[in-house]
């Protein structure tokens, strides 16, 4: 019987589950199979690779199958889609997307990483059109930066993470840029107060944004893309890159009936055991917990991707390694904006039954005498009656919107509004405020509920 | 009998005292007696005015008393020096400083803050002498603006916090400036392995740095310093800043028979209320206590004053609010270094008796491939058996050290390394890295611990 561990997928989890596993021990003989051209590659670089602030696609690559081996002594195969998994005979198949060649494997262990699909909306053919595309692996990055060379008009469909930077990404190289958002706001992450100073920045930056505006349809020309069709309008455009959201690959896992959880994730114990032996899952094809509901979520972030790969990579060695679960932060460069938030949006604290409130700020990162003073806006979405920290926003300009971590380790802590107004929290003139926009926001907070 | 609440002292505890308790009752009647000319100024903010990046002085000002009247309906007599407490009459004696003249006054409540004296050392005479100043008020920042316009070589005595922002600050003028530390390592708030990283950025801006070298003389002319006298030698100088630290300033509470603390400051509770009944102290004349290590202290930092501050308002306005203590948490620009720490150190953790272990990585703060990564060096000091964090120090470009702020919460909520690890910390290409630098020392102490 094998004792070799398989690793479907090769990039955070899977590639950090693979080589936390191997540096425990040394002993342990690892393949990672992944389907596309590259292992360990940076998906948020993408955009930046896009905007050629990064020269080289090669750059977002941190390891080739060579140098891994060489490095961490693990194996990986580019190209290589996993097909089908055979829990009874503790076997894979495979197939070498060039050759076509099929392969079944035996496994000792696997590791489902296979990450998520980005959702394709009704109005995309099925067939594929040219010049519209969706973001998930570096080929479309590849794709993406060989067809801006006929300079297109370009539209962006959806206000999400990857879509607002993309859009500024395009901004970058002179393109005209229309998004369209089907909601009512942009990023919808964050709260419709604060993702209004996210659409200001946008349109600041020559970005048209179109509310409330979903695409119906295509309309072609030899297959390619030359509008979008909004309502009883058209937006013409070369370009188009969809971005309506993610859903975890569990394809594999539905085959092999792996049940999945309530989110739609591949359902793991906290050690990213799956159901069924001695199969884990790891990263954004994988349920986990959230930190302040308790609830079950998967998440589409490299971050919590990386530390659920770590988890089970401990486990594979041996030790208890158990995962704290995602609070679903992300940080985000919206033009001269960062964009922070953590935990949850007064929107989701109600829709989860939350009695909360919230305030909102408005300072600066560093003392007003101190050239280059940047404005930063703070949101903290707190529980009515206990004071207890459930969420935060950030928005500001440089590096302020970092400060966001400071609000991880309070809603970690389960920290209340009073609990955060406390810390001793660093100042000088070039790094901050004597209160810190946490500390004027917490405070805010207090004297609002003292007033209440 | 008064009912008049007067408050010695008018910046950053003083200041917010007063703010704080008139803000929840408006009905308070309140009068702030301050020294110097100038009250609730910066005084963080003074090696920039010296250095010329803050132009007027009075940008450093947030209120003058007219100012202050009218916005917060408080108070303010600068020039004015309280002598004198009577606490059995309920009354202060204070002198206008330019005319001489002496006046008892009456009060309900009495505040202290008087903030700190700098330490002078043994080889100042008692006359002074021109060209040798200290650093605690804004007009030491005009008569230091004064002098250099004669461009003078400068020597920095002591290479704390002020020495080393004023060692820049006449850089930054185009002054060849020394600095002499009588100790092994320059900035002893953050351990001698991370201080090399802040004298060689010092010495790379064209400071030069003589360890183990006190002054223990002066050469004077005339009534103005000519050199230092340094062991056999001498260091030529038309100008000499003194730093070799601050002691709380507790003339008032001595001559008063106000009890003081074991660690120098005026001794109070936790809601600032020395022994002495309707007498309360608040900021660096006043002691508090260390949130790491419970044992008393005093502070030299604003923030820590203004909380302080902040806390003796609300109880002057009836709410029994309690400090939560100090972790003498600290940031510092040193040319394009910011230095912060947070906790104790690796030396101050052994000399409280801890069994403590550290860790020091060196990483970045954004992608390698993003534009302008700057290096971070992040230590972590925790107890060896429960993991539990003491400590941290960050060094790092750009607003990277601001991460000491994470650092602070997780030691306020007394997490472990294994509990820092696990924070699901804010990352994206242009502010971080995957794995935060703070995730990446955790992460290495836990390994070491695994290893041991």
């Amino acid at each position: 019987m094998s004792e070799q561990i398989v690793v479907v997928g090769g990039n955070a989890a899977g590639m950090t589950a693979a080589s936390r596993a191997r540096r425990l021990n040394p002993e342990l003989d690892i393949l990672i199979l992944e389907a596309s051209r590259f292992i360990s590659y940076s998906i948020c670089g993408l955009p930046y690779y896009v905007a050629q602030v990064v020269g080289r696609h090669s750059d977002l690559v941190q390891f080739t199958p060579g140098r891994l081996l060489e490095e961490r002594g693990i194996r990986a195969l580019t190209g290589t889609r996993v097909v089908e998994i055979m829990p009874g005979r503790r076997a894979i198949r495979y197939v070498e997307v060039e050759s076509g060649r099929e392969t079944v494997l035996g496994y000792g262990r696997l590791v489902l990483a296979t990450g998520y699909h980005p959702v394709l909306p009704r109005f995309v053919p099925e067939h594929g059109v040219g010049g519209l595309i969706t973001f998930s692996r570096i080929e479309d990055g590849l794709q993406l930066r060989d067809l801006i060379a006929s300079r297109p008009r370009a539209v962006v469909v959806g206000a999400g993470y990857v879509g607002l930077m993309m859009a500024e990404a395009l901004i970058a190289l002179g393109l005209p840029v229309t998004v369209l958002e089907r909601g009512r706001q942009v990023f919808n992450q964050i709260d419709q107060d604060m993702a209004r100073l996210v659409q200001e920045e946008l349109e600041r930056n020559g970005v048209q944004v179109l509310l409330e505006t979903g695409a119906s349809g295509i309309v072609e020309e030899e297959g390619r893309i030359r509008a979008l069709e909004i309502g009883r309008g058209r937006v013409p455009c070369e370009l188009a890159l969809v971005d309506v959201g993610v859903r975890p690959n569990t394809d594999l896992a539905h085959q092999a009936a792996i049940p999945l959880g309530m989110s739609g994730g591949v359902q793991v114990n906290r050690r990213g055991m799956t159901e069924l032996r001695d199969i884990f899952a790891a990263g954004n094809c994988a349920q986990t917990i959230h930190r302040v509901t308790g609830r079950p979520v998967v998440s589409a972030l490299g971050t919590t991707a990386a530390q659920q790969g770590r988890v089970v990579g401990e486990n594979l060695a041996g030790l208890p390694c158990e995962f704290a679960g995602t609070l679903e932060t992300s940080i985000e460069k919206v033009f001269n904006l960062g964009v922070a938030r953590t935990g949850l949006t007064s929107e989701q604290a109600f829709r989860g039954g939350f009695e909360a409130d919230s305030v909102r700020i408005q300072s600066r990162d560093r003392a007003a005498y101190y050239p280059d003073a940047q404005p930063v806006h703070v949101k903290l979405v707190f529980e009515r009656k206990t004071l207890r920290l459930l969420g935060g926003q950030i928005i500001g300009g440089g590096h302020a919107a970092k400060r966001i971590d400071t609000v991880v380790a309070a809603l970690s802590a389960r920290m209340t509004v009073r609990d955060l107004a406390q810390l001793d929290l660093a100042y000088a003139p070039p790094f901050g405020t004597l209160w810190d926009p946490l500390q004027i926001a917490a405070n805010v907070a207090l004297r609002k509920e003292d007033a209440g």
